[in-house]
């Protein structure tokens, strides 16, 4: 068995058996190995960085890695932006870098780099497989490692991969066992939950599942405590029947007042809270002044200890759930304001929400509180270009749901070609595509930053920066160009339409929402 | 004086007046200050690879540096394939990173990476700034660094460019004086050209201007020598009235041919030459065994050495130049090879070709050998992706010659946004896109690795990922969706209307050449 065909093999066997590809010539051993391992479904993508985010996404729903196949390092280069978001978002990933030949890496051919440098900013694991007698195990520890919640990415040179034979299945490794909560940790939660003084219970990673936010809610339903999950989750649940939580906002200001008066701050799988950048005279540090802060548990294994916390200071208490409730279908004009009420109002069954709406998701939160249950997927890393490819891997996951991106222009054309693998896999994803003609959020960051006092003359150069018109995007068009079928709507009457239409025809679907930029 | 206004005044004092930018929040100061200097000309495009592919094609024409504008670590991970060809090329790229402000970077917050990584991967030159009072200083370092012939990358960070006070405009950095070509290097490569034993004159870097070129074939007529360009030149000035080269084959069975025989390789500009890949049974080193290898001179300088070289062994002799020679307009549909003969009947003097035309190019290097005089650009590095970026690169840095993106579909997706840019700018480029519905390439890829003989039962799964069908892509749709008016074409007269049309009309367009794959 060559060592492609064992590397494949030791994937499926360790229980990966999805690939987000765009292979090279690097990479030819590997394709020509998959038909003699029909367990792996290789996807192709046109793009790595929607490789890179289908892993991502998929990984999200699936609560399993999928690997990648990506060729050297400009090709592990194109997928750095959604490995960075899937390292923050904690997505196990693994990442098979075909690499040159071993003996052929001393010419310094045109296509060689310093694939480690750029792995090593985007993994929490990094091996270089050497031998082809090792590749199988190789690709056991990668999944092992990814399965702790990282991204662990294997370089695999061309000639342990086409090496005929030596190539050794290897078995899964066994998961590390996961660390339980520091009773210590839970106690002093416990403690300053129950003693009066105002507290923040803050979840994120695994605590934002539909078991944790129970847990929470009923933490605070028994001592008081406001819950607050992190700004960008991993995965969400929320809508009907599922605990409902506030998100801290993105925008300092308004983080700084949802934070305000806590003395204490119990993280249970969130990170302590910062501003997501840095605002002049605004705090980098959220944490209110003279707070404390409490960490219960890492991002995996928060629900558990919120469990453990909550039947500590919350014995017998309920939680509460969001109720079905829908907004109107509005008429007329779309605003961001009406387009959202449109996606709340319709949002199916399961869903699983793509979110990477920027400035034109504003509403969406709201909107589709009171929607049939679903997962909400975000920005985790703030890197944009994560939405659609992101869409791919989590309808590959989960084939019997329904995935919405929604999914702002300036970020949708970082990846737009994820589009070309919706509809090659025929995948029942309804892009809602907001076009505002702008990168309406930096306008909003211009004046955040304080930078708009320093535009000297008319501004004129630096607005036509944050605006995406002349010539205006027709994403209709580029769908087409891509095989999925489209539609540009103007109301919110045609936007109910195409949404019903999206949804009862299998398959892709673009909706091209024409809204005024939230910032003018 | 901000920061952000030092830096952008003194890149201009530095000469560099023209910035691809895709910038976000930490990017806002830098922004602003462009009202304030209105000698830089800021090009926004939608995705950062554009931005870098743009400095690569740039620098190459304008032969000296643009700047880019990225935003932290994923935005520099967008850049890195296009950096890679642009280091491969060396390409003087002066790259402007924002980064979190100095103080917020302890709290790692969601954006923050290890950006210095990333840089060291693709630049010969990596410094962060950290004091306004020398952010100016800093960037004409930058410059400095770049003019070398490298990609300089200057980390910025917010607070750095906001302090409103303090920015100091810097002189530029002079030049370091360019090494003179080693005497003794010179005279024992003239003693193997003497020798009447078989050399091959292998000329990269700046001798690949018409100069460099015309002195080598003044030496290849005076000592018998071979002269070969490297597979994959930066700029290789070409066409009626300059001295044609043949360039080393992609192919190494062919390569290893062209270098059959040679007792000494004689390189000027050009580095040894290597196989682009690793292929099993075949030779990583393409120089024959037991040849002599004399090196002259690098990449910069080449031109200069080689009429040191010239002057000593060719005194009084006169280089060769191609006679104007267009192949016949040919007819009935379209081949690769009859699509090269339209493009070689049809290229206008003084065009820039951006070749990423990949297998569909096939053929157009002999059809367009008698074309009136014009420069050819290739894939230094190999990362795909790049020919729509460079073109626009090119297209700002030459606004009066024409500009023809010969570019491959596969390829195209990686970058297609750059199409965007092309319309917004109204830049003078002709797409040429060569649809051929597979990653052709790479079906002969399987071959020559020997990864063919290990597919197995039909092998279906292996074809489909180098496979464009299902859906076909179509060009023209994506085209119009981002501006820029296109037309498929299936004939040979229909692709020479399109061309003539395009080349008659100012601004961008694209004509989709419907063609089988080279390789089926």
């Amino acid at each position: 068995m060559n060592g492609a065909h064992a590397l494949i093999r030791s994937l499926v066997t360790s229980g990966v058996d999805v690939c987000f590809a765009n292979p090279g010539t690097s990479e030819m051993h590997f394709v020509a190995a998959l038909d003699g391992v029909p367990e792996m479904r290789a996807v192709l993508v046109l793009f790595e960085g929607v490789a890179t985010g289908a892993a991502d996404g998929y990984a999200r729903m699936a609560e399993r890695p999928a690997a990648t196949l990506l060729h050297l390092g400009p090709g592990l280069g194109n997928g750095v932006a959604n490995l960075h978001n899937a390292r923050r978002a904690g997505s196990p990933v693994v990442n098979v870098i075909g690499d040159h030949a071993t003996y052929h890496a001393k010419y310094d051919a045109p296509l060689q780099s310093d694939i480690g440098a750029i792995a090593g900013a985007v993994s929490g694991w990094v091996r270089h497989s050497a031998l082809t007698s090792e590749v199988g195990a190789d690709a056991a520890a990668a999944v092992a490692a990814a399965r702790e919640g990282q991204v662990a990415t294997l370089v695999l040179p061309a000639d342990v991969s086409w090496e005929p034979d030596g190539g050794v299945v290897a078995d899964p490794v066994p998961a590390a066992p996961r660390a339980a909560a520091d009773p210590d940790a839970v106690g002093a939660a416990a403690a300053a939950l129950r003693s009066g003084e105002p507290c923040i219970l803050l979840v994120g990673g695994d605590a934002t599942s539909a078991d944790g936010l129970a847990a929470a809610d009923r933490i605070a339903a028994a001592t008081g405590a406001t819950v607050l999950a992190e700004t960008f989750p991993t995965r969400l649940e929320r809508g009907a029947g599922v605990a409902p939580v506030e998100r801290v906002a993105y925008q300092v200001d308004i983080a700084v007042r949802q934070l305000a008066g806590a003395q204490h701050v119990v993280l249970v799988g969130a990170r302590s809270p910062v501003g997501f950048f840095a605002y002049p005279g605004k705090p980098s540090d959220l944490v209110p002044p003279g707070a404390h802060v409490h960490t219960v548990a890492a991002r995996e294994g928060a629900a558990a200890a919120l469990d453990e916390l909550a039947d500590l200071v919350a014995p017998g208490t309920t939680a509460r759930v969001a109720a079905l409730a829908r907004p109107e279908l509005p008429t007329g004009a779309l605003t961001v304001a009406s387009a959202a009420a449109v996606v709340g109002a319709l949002l199916p069954e399961g869903a699983i929400v793509v979110d990477e709406a920027v400035t034109s998701g504003f509403g969406l939160p709201g909107d589709t509180a009171g929607a049939p249950r679903h997962d909400w997927l975000t920005l985790t890393g703030g890197a944009i270009g994560w939405g659609l490819p992101a869409a791919t891997g989590a309808a590959v996951a989960c084939p019997d749901r329904p995935v919405w991106a929604l999914q702002a222009d300036g970020s949708a054309m970082y990846t737009i070609s994820a589009l070309w693998t919706h509809a090659r896999e025929g995948l029942d994803v309804t892009t809602v595509l907001y076009n505002n003609n702008a990168y309406a959020i930096l306008r909003g960051e211009l004046q955040q930053v304080g930078a708009a006092g320093f535009v000297q003359h008319d501004g004129k150069r630096a607005k036509a920066l944050l605006d995406l018109g002349g010539p205006d995007l027709d994403f209709v068009s580029i769908a087409r160009g891509m095989g999925v079928p489209g539609v540009r709507v103007t109301t919110a009457e045609e936007m109910a339409d195409a949404l019903r239409r999206a949804s009862a025809e299998p398959g892709p679907h673009l909706v091209e929402v024409m809204v005024p930029p939230l910032v003018a």
